[in-house]
C-alpha cells in the first residue's frame, strides 16, 4: 500500500519564528515516531505561517500524523507556546490492491475511487482531523475491498443444506390461512403489514404462545426477562444492524421538547386543517430509537461488561413481550410476511462445548413440538447465518475452521395453498444460531474463565400459527390431539358478533 | 358576527365577454344561494379579466362563497365554456365577539387577531381556497375562543373529589422501590425513562398481570384481542392526541424506501465514521405512525363503522401486550413515572344504563383486589376525565345535565417514601372511565337500536408494582398471604449472578 498525506497545521498564532530544518530535526530525532512502524516513511516540511506536511509512505499515513501532531505539538508548545488550532487536510491519496478487479465502478463517501486492473486509487476530499484520527481512512479502504467482494457474491444462490425432513404427510387443507382468517373477521388490518386480532385469532396466537413457553423455554430451562421495545440506535451501532439493514427499521423519533409553546403552531394547524403537517413535524423532533428488530441486541446490551458467574452458565433468558418490527418491501403477505410481528426470543451464553449441547436439546425439544403437538409437515436446513446478513458481511462461516458448529439452522413448513412440494417456497417458521463469540466480544460479556459464545433461537407466534393452519385448515375435529388440549373451542367459534 | 370577504376568481380564460350586471342578475335570481341563510348578505361583483367578489354578510361568508362558486361555476361554463381555474383570497376579516377578553396576545396560523375588549378582529392572510372550501374559518374562530378560555382555567387547580378511602394501614416500608430494584439489579435503564426487567423484577410484573388477568379481566368477561403498536397517527386524528398533545408522543418513521441503492450512502458513512448521520436519516424517512399511547383508540378503530349485535352488549375487550409509550420530561422517576410501561387496557361499549351497572361491578372487583390481595391503603376520586384532556378539551362534563355518570375515576396509592399522608402526592396507579358517545360517534360504532356509549379502564402493570413494593417492601415473608399465592419465592430470590 501506498499513502500521500498533505496536510496544513495552523497554530494559535503565525509559525514564523519556526525554521523547516527546526522541525525536520525535531522529527528526525523522535523516537516515538518509528517505533512499530513495518515499513518506509518520508517527511516533506514546509513552514511559512502555517507548517504543512507531506508525508510519503508504505505505512498509514494518518496514523503517523497522530504521532507527528503529538510530537510537534509538545515542541512548540514548550518551546514557543503556539497551540495547534486547526488541521487541514489538502490531499490524501491511497493506493492498494484488491483481490479481483471490481466488476463495475464503486463510489464511497468522503473520496473518489479509481480502478487500474487491480489496483485501486483513493483520492479523499473533503477530510477533516477525525478523518486522520478517528481510523475513518481504515474504515474506508476496508468499504472499498468488502464492495468489490459484494459484486462478485451478488446474486449467488443462498447457502442452503438440508439436515433433516419429517415424512411426508396427507394434507387435506390448501387454502391461504391468512386470507381465510380475514374473510372470518379474525384479523383486521391496521396498517402496511400490521393486523389486528379479533378474540379467535388472538386466543390462537396465545395458543402457539402457550406451547412455545410451557413446552420448550420452560424445559430448557429460560428465564424470562423484559426489554423496552424502543431501541437507542447506538445498540445497532455495536451489533451492525444500523449500516447492515437501515432500510428494514421502523425508526423511533422524541419531541425535540416537551415544552407546549414550541407545539402550538403545530397543534392548531392540526386543529384548524384536520390534516397533519408532516414536514413540520419533522423539524419537531429527533430521531434516537428504533423499534426492537429482534429482541436479542438489547438482551446483549443489558449484559454489556458484565462478568456471569461460572456457575451461572450456560446463562439462559428468553423475552416475550416486545413486538418486532421490519419494514417489508412491496411484498408483504397476510400475517405471514408482516411488518409487525410477535416473537418469543432465547438467548443463550456460554463456552462453545456447551451451547453444542444446548443446541442437540433444543432441537429435540422443537422436533418433539412440531412432530407430536403440531404435527407438522416440515425440514431443517444449515442456512448463511442471519447475524452476518444483518450485519451486511460477506463471508459465510462455512471456510472457518471453528472447531464447534457455528451457524444458523431454518425450520421450514410446506404450505399447500402455495403449491407442490417440490416447487413452492416453504415458509421459515422458526430458527436458531451460534454466533461464537461476536455479541459477547462485542459487548464484553464475560465470565471467570474461558472463552464465552452466545446464540438465539426466535420463535414467530404467526409463523407457527400459519404454518399450523395452512396444513391443518380451520376445523377443529380435524386438529390433533395433543393440540387441542391447548384450545379453548368456544374461544375460536364465538367472536364478537357484528351485523 | 360580521364577515367581509374579497375574492379573485380566475376562469381558464379571460372573463372579458361577461358583464358585471349579468353576473349581478345570475346572483341574484339563484334561490339556493339564500336558502336556510339566517342573516344579511350583500354582494360587490366587478369583472375585469377576472372575477372579484366582495362578501359582506353576517353569516359565514366562507359558506355562502362555496354556493356562490357553484353557481357561478355553472353559468360561465353552460353559457360561455370557461372554467374556474384558481380562487385567490385576498381578504378575509371576521369580526365576532368572545364571553370574556383575553388576559394575553393570543396567535394563530393563518391570520392575524387584534381584541378591543371583548370584540375580536381576525383578518386572514396566506389563504388558498380550502380555507375557505374545508371549514378553515370555523375551526379558527372555535381555536381563538377554546384559547381565550384557556387563558382563564390555565393554572387553576384540578377537579378532584374524593369518593372512598381504604383504612390507614401501619407500613414498615418506607423506601424508593424503583431505587432498591436497581440497587438490587432487579431493573437496568436502557434509556430515558425505559427499563430492562431481570428476572426478578419481571416475575414480579407477571405477578401483577396475572392478578390482573385472573381477578379482574377473567372474572368481568374481557375477551382478548391483540392490537398493532404502531399507530398510523390518522386514528389520533380521529381521537383527538394528535392535537392535544402531540408533545407527548413517541413517532415512528418508516423507510421511504426499501431500496438498497437510497441507502447506500447512509451506510457507507455509519460504516466509515461509526456515527449516525441524523439529519441525513430524517431525509430517508416519512412520520407516518406513533408508538401506542394508550390501546383503546385503535381498539375503536378496529369497530370502526360496525354495527354491533346486541347480544353482545355490553362488549367487553381488553388488549395486554402492548407498550405504551409517553415522552416524559424530566420528571422520570424509576418505574413509577416512566416514557414506556405495560398496560392492560379493557374497554367496555355498551348503553349507558348497563356501563353504569358495569362500572360498580368492576369497582367491587378492583375493592376486592386492592383490598385483600394487594393489602394497599389507597383512595378513589373523580377527577377530570382524561380523554377530555387528552384532546385539548377545556370543559369538564360535571356542567352537564348527564342523565348517567361520564367522567373518570383515578385510583391512588399511599408511597410511604414521599412523606406523609397529608402532604405527599399519592401515586394513580390506576383509572377507570366512561367516555359517553365521544369515541362510539367519532367511530361510528352502532347497534340495532339506542345509544352506545364507550368507556375504557386501564391497569398499569409498574403502577401497581410500585404501589405494592411502596407499602409492603420486598421481605416476601412480610407479604399478605393471599398475594403470595401468586409469587414463586425462587423466582425473586435467585436471579442472574454476575460478578
Amino acid at each position: 500500500m501506498k499513502f500521500a498525506l498533505s496536510v496544513t497545521i495552523k497554530g494559535s498564532r503565525e509559525f514564523t519564528e519556526i525554521s523547516k530544518s527546526e522541525i525536520e530535526d525535531v522529527l528526525n530525532k523522535a523516537e516515538n515516531l518509528k517505533k512499530g512502524i513495518d515499513g518506509e516513511f518520508k517527511i516533506n516540511v514546509n513552514v511559512n505561517k502555517d507548517i504543512k506536511l507531506e508525508i510519503l509512505s508504505d505505512y498509514r499515513a494518518h496514523s503517523l500524523f497522530a504521532r507527528i501532531k503529538k510530537i510537534l505539538s509538545e515542541h512548540i508548545g514548550k518551546k514557543y507556546h503556539i497551540g495547534i488550532k486547526e488541521i487541514f487536510v489538502d490531499k490524501y491519496e491511497i493506493l492498494f490492491e484488491v483481490d479481483k478487479q471490481p466488476l463495475k465502478p464503486i463510489s464511497v463517501p468522503f473520496a473518489e475511487v479509481r480502478f487500474d486492473g487491480n489496483l485501486c486509487n483513493v483520492l479523499i476530499k473533503d477530510a477533516d482531523e477525525n478523518f486522520l484520527t478517528e481510523n475513518y481512512a481504515d474504515r474506508l479502504i476496508n468499504l472499498i475491498k468488502e464492495k468489490v467482494a459484494k459484486q462478485y457474491y451478488e446474486g449467488k444462490k443462498e447457502y442452503w443444506n438440508l439436515l433433516w425432513s419429517s415424512e411426508k404427510k396427507e394434507l387435506k387443507f390448501n387454502t391461504d390461512p391468512s386470507e381465510e382468517m380475514r374473510k372470518r373477521g379474525w384479523i383486521f388490518q391496521i396498517s402496511k403489514g400490521k393486523w389486528f386480532y379479533f378474540p379467535q385469532a388472538a386466543h390462537m396466537l396465545n395458543v402457539m404462545k402457550t406451547i412455545a413457553v410451557e413446552e420448550f423455554v420452560k424445559l430448557i430451562g429460560f428465564k424470562e426477562v423484559i426489554a423496552s421495545n424502543i431501541k437507542p440506535l447506538e445498540i445497532w451501532l455495536k451489533t451492525g444492524h444500523i449500516y447492515g439493514m437501515p432500510n428494514e427499521i421502523y425508526y423511533v423519533a422524541n419531541p425535540k421538547t416537551r415544552d407546549e409553546s414550541a407545539w402550538e403552531h403545530f397543534k392548531d394547524v392540526v386543529k384548524i386543517t384536520k390534516s397533519i403537517p408532516k414536514e413540520e413535524l419533522k423539524e419537531l423532533v429527533d430521531i434516537n430509537y428504533g423499534i426492537t428488530y429482534a429482541q436479542c441486541p438489547m438482551i446483549y446490551y443489558a449484559l454489556n461488561n458484565k462478568t456471569i458467574a461460572e456457575d451461572n452458565l450456560p446463562l439462559k433468558i428468553f423475552e416475550k413481550t416486545v413486538n418486532s418490527a421490519r419494514y417489508e418491501s412491496g411484498g408483504t403477505h397476510g400475517i405471514e410476511r408482516v411488518d409487525e410481528f410477535h416473537r418469543i426470543e432465547c438467548v443463550y451464553i456460554g463456552t462453545p462445548e456447551v451451547l453444542a449441547e444446548l443446541k442437540e436439546r433444543m432441537i429435540e425439544r422443537y422436533k418433539f413440538i412440531f412432530n407430536e403437538i403440531l404435527d407438522l409437515e416440515w425440514r431443517m436446513a444449515d442456512v448463511v447465518p442471519f447475524y452476518m446478513q444483518h450485519a451486511g458481511e460477506v463471508e459465510g462461516v462455512k471456510g472457518e475452521s471453528a472447531k464447534l458448529w457455528k451457524g444458523t439452522v431454518d425450520f421450514e413448513a410446506y404450505l399447500p395453498y402455495r403449491g407442490s412440494r417440490e416447487e413452492s417456497k416453504w415458509l421459515e417458521f422458526q430458527n436458531l444460531s451460534i454466533v461464537g463469540d461476536k455479541y459477547t466480544s462485542a459487548f464484553n460479556i464475560k465470565t471467570q474463565t474461558g472463552e464465552l459464545w452466545s446464540g438465539c433461537t426466535g420463535i414467530g407466534l404467526e409463523r407457527w400459527l400459519v404454518a399450523f393452519l395452512a396444513q391443518h385448515g380451520f376445523n377443529y375435529d380435524d386438529w390433533p390431539e395433543k393440540f387441542k388440549r391447548y384450545v379453548k373451542r368456544e374461544e375460536i367459534e364465538k367472536g364478537i358478533k357484528f351485523l
